[in-house]
């Protein structure tokens, strides 16, 4: 059992908040991160497969493979894009880096299955100072 | 003569579009980076400064009044915001690196020479890939 | 279950010694960790909290919270201070990068059940060379 | 229980290629990996040891024993080396990242134990991009 | 006056060796460096431009452009390639850092002024602890 | 004419005080960079060499040389060291980035030179947020 880690970034713009609240509720819960006019960010995005190594390639799943897997089901959905307004898979949810950890995690998982390994782990890292892992239904402890 | 350089960060949205052209246009031109819905980057802001060492203190300037002073006119004004739309030095201007770089060079010259220096360099790095220094007027080579 | 993860930095002087020891013994043990007139380093610290992310805001705990709770609690505590003589809950205790992840562990295990996470992990990092992790009694495996 | 990680690098030339596969083969499946001249990477190795903290001490093991030691068995062995030729513990294996990862852990398992600590995790980073772990028998999940 | 910087990145292989030398005088001066069965590295090239800021477009050269450019004519060729062997603007050179920087230089002057802008700097960094930079046949200083 | 630059890093504490002022006066200039029990960094020393590449050798000075009279003159005598109390060449003056950036300048001038090359610049990174340079008497712009 081995792990490999595959890197990808994205620039997006987003927000934190809800329709639903008043201007005011938003600002007091996200404070800055609820400007109106967005922010951004450059996301880096860690897709972590396991699995076994293959006996022939000497690797687990095929790095290229992987690479645009990633591209064509996630990051060109994502990069230059809105968090809260272009992107299928997050309509209709918050644009926080744990909602979108879990999103990715979903529509990666089946996928990946395909290319020989199990997804592990997707981990969203937002800036140097915060960053997010989703391990799918499973307790990592 | 020594040159001192500090780090400052700020999370913005941006796009690059202008309102006299038509979709078409800024697509042609922009490409993704005119995504009507904005996308956003984790701005680096370097400001160097060029001085003689002080005899009591051994610095240029003291590196909290320059942080303060960073902080209070340029981050202050473009973290979690919208460079097109929510700071009142980019109104009116093309929201790229380098026009961006040349306003916040602007900004500071004045307030950095109270400071006792004189601003040398503002360097803004948009990705780890792409960044735009600007030395004011004066030519480097 | 999802995994958050907030970094502070704080720059501190520390060394490794036991006043109980020669300046021989402590020499041979730490070598030049023991220099008599201190060393330090830029620590980077990664506290890592889990849960369930909340249904109305998208995140596990509020990020400007746990910022702030790291800042009072520890990182206030260590930074540009001396590990060995000036933080109260490393009193008695070796500045050993081990040592010191477990200490702010303890520190932070009970306030970080107070924000709705549970602490997960804490890392410390030394320099780009060394880092150490602590995750509570539980064994990682 | 803790865990401490150490970083060693080193610059290496490798292929990934089959040699009883014709070179039509090898490019299909392994593309520009394949090149036959070779290609390399600036690697980082991170060596996890997990144990208790020592009472006298306040470490787990020697960090300068701990690097020494990898570096006599396998930095020294791997930078400015060619993977696929030059090294006695990767004759006649791919030289891939996985298939590397599983060599050092190999090579440190027994190694490692005798500092004082239990080798948890091999990690090899090839570039920004990709790394691989490998924590031995054990499952991490 | 403004100066923009687009990192792209390579893996390659390479030797420090003369082939009028023998194998001792070329371990004598190049050390590891001229192991015979390769090295190599993850480089990261650094092309600066300078010019004016455009006023439609807000930018000095587009960066898609200057990418492409700097994809085709140089890291196409070098990436996951032996610089002594495989590269057509290498044959009978050096492979050390600062030849290729020289030799990189050469290659883009003529194209990137095409773009619009000037070629101001050529850096080429080999690991994390060495780097050269070339400015053309112009002294910085 | 070409620019080459070896990074070295050295861990050290220090304080920014003057034992002629009171710890008032200290405090009110410095802050908590007066702590009295001092505070540390892992500081980064970039040394950037000018001059000639050589005809046979492809390089300006040899890497392995330029590292080893760094480490000679000024890491050994900075790493795991008090800048204010253990630095032969620092006596008597402030322990400010700058202040040591002109002293490490002035160690390596002479000895530089008889490599073959010309010191051009040293930078001293303090943290990832604030570096000084200094390029001897000579004035960049």
């Amino acid at each position: 059992m081995i792990y490999l880690t595959r890197r990808e970034n994205f620039n997006a713009a987003h927000k934190l908040y809800r329709p639903d609240w008043t201007e005011e509720q938003n600002q007091k819960e996200f404070g800055k991160c609820a400007n109106p006019n967005w922010h951004g960010h450059n996301y880096s995005l860690f897709v972590t497969v396991k699995g076994e190594v293959g006996r022939d390639t000497g690797y687990l799943v095929n790095l290229k493979d992987l690479s645009a897997l990633i591209k064509t089901l996630i990051t060109d959905k994502l990069d230059h894009k809105n968090l809260n307004l272009d992107v299928d898979f997050m309509r209709g949810k918050m644009a926080s880096t744990e909602v979108l950890a879990v999103a990715i995690f979903e529509q990666l998982k089946s996928p990946v299955s395909k290319l020989g390994g199990e997804l592990h782990c997707v981990k969203v890292q937002e800036t140097e100072n915060n960053f997010v892992e989703y391990y799918g239904g499973n307790k990592l402890m």
